[in-house]
């Protein structure tokens, strides 16, 4: 199914991501791969611990977990020709954080909550995987800071999301109207060097 | 009913004292809005997860969150005027921290707990918003450190609490001496500036 | 039963080890307890959480609350003589590793999770308490960095207990084993300083 295979290229993405963090910090082999980890699959295990789906998603689907194993090895193997695989790398990223909110707003669905509730759970699913990885090195958030627009997009195609579900519009179709909306903020919001505001003294 | 606005009102100083410290850290409009969120909600949903009481209170009632939403768009309107609000918003605060006390007590005795373990929920619903609005802001939680007494406050009147639950009182009158008892704690600590001891080398 | 023995003397030698992070960061005496008690019991408490095993452990069996309670008290009466007791709470500490490791493996197996699973939920159950403790302490995880080996000690003595597992041998004897590997590992890899490697740049 093509949602999985997003699905999988987006945890692939995310769990380098997490590496790339983790070496940064000059942290061992079980470090890199912890954080890898978190930022991969904390988010969604965050979603599932508050809504109670448990035991947690990638406990019962092992794919995840080998998928960030593989990530770990391909980020070691290629760890010179990443800077390289940059434009990719940010493109699956980007993959990941619009299917992720699309998993985690249907997953509230399927747990009857109400909208405002499942757009915070996608928008969870898609990026608290960075915040816990930040916290586990230290660092404040980056999605809290200063930077281009993130999580923001996340709410944003949320709420076209539930916006198109009132009208009668195939599935298949607001999914892919959702995941480009998000796609494009998300790369306009980087070439642009879009920001939320700040607010001043 | 009274208690439920009590709630509410210490949800929204919660959710100022939040958004008061992430703006300090200089976080952008989403971080300032998380940081406000978690310090007034987060300490009910740990409790909520530790008990698995899922989906998390917040997800079932969506007023918790518009408060913290009223709560930070407050902030960002009268910012400058925060300031002359120290005192009432101190008081919420002390407000907050009793009701969230008693609040958390409820919880584990409806899931048929210890007393010791309803207490402990208890000074966790109270106090633990503020230890992960710490950890986000990348600071060692106030609450450890060498400050006034804060969650102590909260384990002695879940004391008194279930002390007086041993004899033929009114519930209503149980929860009005806690509740002072609480607050009086709190307020004497902050004006005689009163601490925990600190262990000596 | 041996086992809850040595789960009890696990849980008080972590505590102490939480109490004297804690100590040195010259928190308060609410601090040093809830460091000593989150080293103790937050990876059986993430794991529970993780596997919906809810109200989580030592919300229904108190003694682990007695112990933590006990570990403080002992530490801060005896804290100018704990530099001598170094070695004894450095093998206490070795064996909570172990057994945390069996017991979360266990609950692993009881949850029908997958082996690779219940390995990552014993050494979570081991190692994870003191990942909270540092991040509370504002620290990167020491787990996550160039000491001695740790966490993999449980990753190996949890895949030496599944390999086992296929044979027709007694739980106890499999118990046996498995733990004084993780032991054994654990106190050469203190003696000889051995460390996972980094990867270099």
């Amino acid at each position: 199914m093509v949602f999985y295979s997003l699905d999988i290229i987006g945890t692939f993405a995310f769990a380098i991501s997490g590496f790339l963090t983790a070496f940064h910090k000059r942290l061992d082999l079980f470090g890199l791969f912890i954080i890898a980890f978190v930022t991969a699959l904390g988010g969604g295990t965050l979603r599932d611990v508050l809504i109670g789906r448990t035991p947690v998603g990638w406990m019962i689907d092992l794919n995840y977990v080998y998928v960030v194993f593989g990530g770990v090895v391909f980020a070691i193997l290629f760890k010179r020709k990443l800077e390289y695989l940059r434009t990719s790398l940010f493109l699956f990223d980007t993959i990941g954080l619009a299917v992720f909110t699309i998993l985690g707003i249907e997953k509230g669905i399927d747990a009857n909550l109400h909208p405002v509730i499942s757009i915070a759970l996608g928008t969870m699913s898609a990026s608290f995987g960075g915040v816990i990885r930040d916290i586990l090195c230290n660092e404040i958030p980056i999605i809290f800071e200063k930077k281009e627009i993130y999580a923001t997009a996340c709410v944003f195609g949320g709420a076209v999301f539930f916006v198109l579900k009132m009208f009668t519009i195939p599935m298949i179709v607001i999914y892919i109207i959702t995941i480009s909306i998000i796609i494009t903020i998300r790369l306009l919001a980087v070439k642009y060097k879009l920001k939320l505001p700040q607010i001043k003294d």
